[in-house]
C-alpha cells in the first residue's frame, strides 16, 4: 500500500458529490486510501438530519447537529473539499461542472446530492409552509412557530382577543409526526410558565395525511400505536386528506377551508436535479436507476448514493433515509477501493459483491416520552412509548458525528428533561413584526412569512 | 408590603422598553415589587453583546450568549413580557404607542432601546460593512468571514490562484480589537488543518482607526501595550485613517484605495431613535440629556437608562457599555420603587440620592491569550496580557445571565482553549455562492454581499 500511495503518477481521483450520510460515509472510508479524493458540497457543513426537527422546536442549537465538512474530514490527507456547486456533466470525457464554469475531471465519480422538498408543481405555497431539510429551513419553521405564541400574546395585551393557535402539519410520515409532537410539547411543558395572558396548552396540533395512514412504511400495529401516543398528546390526524391549497392563514381540503397559524410541509420529496442532468433513467420523483453496484448501465465508473438512488430489493425500493444513504456511500467507497487495488494486481476478491441494504429497522419519536420502532437488528421486535424512545435517543446520540457533538446533544437533551427548561427559543432571521388588524380595524390571521431563505 | 401589594387599584404601572442590559436590569429589580411591569422588545431575546463577537468568529454559538427575554423573567408573576415595536409617545396622557395602533398607559416609563450602528449619513454601507449589534449581524459577519476563506480555497483549486484574504475592520475601539483578534485567532489556529490549497496564516488583518489613537477610552500605557499585542498577532493598526468610501471588494482612504474580501464596520453608533421621539434634548448621537436622576427635565416619571442617556460625570459622559447601563437599570428601578413606597406613607430615606456610575473598569481582549484591562475596582491597575485576558475570562461568564449559559459558555471555552477545535463553523443564511470570474473570464474580487437582515 505505502509503495502505493508513493506511486502518485496513477493515482486515482475519486469525486463525490454532496456532505450527507452518503457523501460523508464515502469519503470517510477512503480516508487515506491511495487515492486523491474531492468532496463537493454547495454547503461548508454535514447536518445531521434525524435530529433537524429538534432543532426547528429550540431543543438543539443548529451548531448540536451541524458540522463543517472540513472539520469531519480534516484528518485525511487525501480528501480535500470544495465548496462549489455541480450544474452538469460531461460522462464521455468524465468531468464534472461547476457553475462557476470550472471543471474537475474524475475516474470515480459519487454522486449523493439527496432529495429536496416536493411542492407537487406548487413552489408558491413553499413560502407559506416550508419543509424541513437545511439548518435555515430549521431557525425559519422555528421562528415561525415561536412568533405564533408571542404574536397571540400581544394580541391578548392589545385587543384582549387572538385567533386560535392551529398548527397544520401536511404530511404523516416520520417529519410529520416528530415535527407535531414536538410542537406539542413546546406548548404543552416548556412554555406554560413563559406567558401571563395566553395559555399554550390551548395550541392545537394538526396532521393532514393524504394517504389512509401516517407512517406509511410501519408496520400496522405501530402505525396504530403512533395513532394512539399522537392522540394522548392531543394531537389530531386526519387521513384521506389531500391538501389542494395553502393560503396564509389556512389551507385547503378541496371546499374545506382550515385555519393554520402556522403550516409546516412534510409532504412530499424530490431528488436532487443533479439526478436528471446525468441523463441516465429517473423514476418520477427523479431518483436514477442502478444496478447492483450503485452504477447507472454502462457506467462502472459512477455510483449513485442516498436518497437520489433508485434501488430495489425484495421487491420494495430502499427507502430515502439516513441509514440506507451510509452503507451506500460506504459501498461504494470499499467497491472503488476494490477496483483500484484489482488495477494493481489485488486478486479481485469480493469485488462483484452487490450492495445490499441492512435494514435494522426504523424509528420515529412522538414527543418527549413516547417513540415507536420497528427493530429488525439484533433482534426484531416492534416497540411504542418509553422503550422504544428511549432506543431512539441511544441510537442517536451514537450516530451523532463528533464526541464534542455527542456530549453537547446528550447534555441538552439531559437538561430539558429534566428541567423542563430549554435555552434556545431565539427568534431569528426576519425582523419584521405582522401587524394584527387590517386597515380598517378587524382582525386578520398571522401572517408569518417572509422566510430567510 | 404584603398589604400594598393586595391594594391591586392603586398598582402603579411601569413600562420599560427595551430588554438589553438597562430594561433587563430594571426589570428584574423590580421583580415581586408591588408594580405591574411591561417590559417590551421587537426581539424575543436578550443578547449578552460583550461576546457576540465570538459568535461572529465562530467560538460560540447564538444560543450560548442570547436568552428569550420570558425565560429570564418567567419567574416574576409581576412582570409581563410584550414582544412589540414602540413607535412614539403621548407624554402628557403618559401612553407608549406601537407599530400596530395600540397605546399602553404607564405611570413609570424606563426607555432603554440603547443605539444602533452610524454609518455617518452612508446608509449604503450597512450592505458592504456589517456592524455587529444582533445576533443576526453576529451569523452574517460569520459568513463573510468563513466564507472568504471557502472561496479562495475553491479559486486556488479551480484556477490556481487567489487574491489575497484582506480582512479590514473600521474602528479601533473594543469591538475593531477584539474582532481583529478573533479573525487572526481562526486565521493562524483554528483553521489551518483544514484547508489544502491555502494557507489561512495568510490572511492580513487590519484595523482602521480615524482618530490618533486605537481604544481611545484606555490610558495611554494600554493603549500602547494593545498596538504590541496586536501586532504580535500580526494584526496591521492605522491610525488617522478616515475611511471616505466603503466599496464591495475594497475601501478609500481619501486617494488611497485598501483591497478588502471583507470589511467589518466597528466605527460609529448613535442612539435608537425612539431617543429623539420622545420630544426632549438630546446629544449629536440622538441620545437623551438627562439629571441626576435619570429623568429628562421636568419628567420624574421617565427615566432613560443605557446607550441612550446621556450622563456626564467627573465632566465626562457616561461610556455606552454594558456596566453603567446595568448600573441605570438598576437606579431607575430602585428610584420608582422608592416612589412608590414613599406613595404608601415610607420616610422616603434615600429616595434623592443622585445616579452615581460606579466604574469597575473596562476591558478588552486582543486574540485567545491576550488583553488590556483599566481595572478601577476592587484595586487600581493597569493589566494586560495574560493576566488580563483572565480577568476577562472569569468576569465575562460571571456576568452572563443564566446558569446554563454560564456553563455552557465555560465548556466551549475550555474545550476550543485545548483543543484548538471549535465546531460552530457554520456557514448560513445566504445560499448564493458568489462566483470568482467576470463574464470575460478574469478574476473579480470576492463580493460576499446579500446579508440576511
Amino acid at each position: 500500500m505505502a509503495q502505493m500511495s508513493d506511486n502518485v503518477g496513477v493515482r486515482k481521483r475519486v469525486v463525490i458529490l454532496g456532505g450527507g450520510f452518503g457523501g460523508i460515509n464515502a469519503a470517510m472510508r477512503l480516508g487515506n486510501l491511495p487515492v486523491d479524493v474531492t468532496l463537493v458540497d454547495r454547503r461548508n457543513h454535514h447536518t445531521f438530519q434525524p435530529l433537524l426537527y429538534q432543532v426547528a422546536l429550540a431543543v438543539l442549537s443548529p451548531g448540536e447537529i451541524a458540522q463543517p465538512i472540513r472539520s469531519i474530514l480534516r484528518d485525511y490527507q487525501n480528501i480535500e473539499v470544495l465548496m462549489d456547486e455541480a450544474v452538469g456533466f460531461d460522462i464521455a470525457q468524465q468531468h464534472v461542472k461547476f457553475k462557476t464554469g470550472a471543471e474537475i475531471e474524475y475516474d470515480y465519480l459519487i454522486v449523493a446530492t439527496g432529495s429536496t422538498h416536493s411542492y407537487f408543481g406548487r413552489d408558491d405555497w413553499a413560502k407559506l409552509a416550508p419543509g424541513l431539510k437545511t439548518v435555515e429551513d430549521a431557525t425559519e419553521i422555528r421562528r415561525r412557530v415561536l412568533l405564533a405564541f408571542e404574536l397571540a400574546e400581544r394580541q391578548m395585551q392589545e385587543v384582549g382577543s387572538h385567533p386560535p393557535l392551529n398548527f397544520v402539519i401536511i404530511g404523516g410520515g416520520p417529519t410529520g409526526v416528530e415535527l407535531a409532537g414536538a410542537i406539542s410539547d413546546i406548548a404543552k411543558l416548556y412554555m406554560t410558565k413563559d406567558f401571563r395572558h395566553i395559555d399554550p396548552k390551548m395550541a392545537q396540533v394538526l396532521i393532514l395525511e393524504g394517504s389512509p395512514h401516517i407512517l406509511g412504511a410501519y408496520p400496522e400495529d405501530l402505525q396504530a400505536k403512533a395513532l394512539d401516543q399522537l392522540r394522548d398528546l392531543g394531537i389530531n390526524v386526519r387521513t384521506h386528506a389531500k391538501v389542494t391549497d395553502v393560503q396564509p392563514g389556512y389551507v385547503m381540503l378541496g371546499d374545506e377551508r382550515i385555519d393554520a397559524v402556522v403550516t409546516l410541509w412534510a409532504a412530499g420529496v424530490q431528488a436532487s436535479p443533479l439526478g436528471k442532468l446525468l441523463g441516465f433513467e429517473t423514476d418520477r420523483r427523479g431518483c436514477v436507476l442502478v444496478d447492483a453496484h450503485l452504477n447507472p448501465p454502462g457506467h462502472p465508473e459512477i455510483f449513485i448514493c442516498g436518497d437520489l438512488a433508485h434501488v430495489e430489493q425484495d421487491g420494495k425500493q430502499v427507502p430515502g433515509v439516513a441509514q440506507p444513504a451510509m452503507q451506500m456511500g460506504a459501498y461504494a467507497a470499499r467497491r472503488i477501493a476494490r477496483l483500484v487495488a484489482a488495477d494493481f494486481g489485488s486478486d479481485g476478491s469480493g469485488i462483484n459483491a452487490p450492495f445490499h441494504y441492512f435494514d435494522k429497522g426504523d424509528m420515529a419519536t412522538i414527543g418527549r416520552k413516547a417513540a415507536v420502532a420497528n427493530i429488525k437488528w439484533p433482534f426484531k421486535g416492534h416497540w411504542s412509548g418509553f422503550p422504544a424512545w428511549f432506543v431512539w435517543l441511544v441510537v442517536h446520540i451514537f450516530f451523532l458525528i463528533g464526541f464534542r457533538n455527542r456530549m453537547a446533544v446528550f447534555r441538552q437533551w439531559a437538561w430539558t428533561y429534566l428541567t423542563f427548561n430549554d435555552g434556545v427559543r431565539l427568534i431569528t432571521g426576519s425582523q419584521e413584526l405582522p401587524g394584527w388588524a387590517n386597515q380598517d380595524g378587524s382582525q386578520r390571521p398571522l401572517d408569518l412569512g417572509s422566510p430567510n431563505t
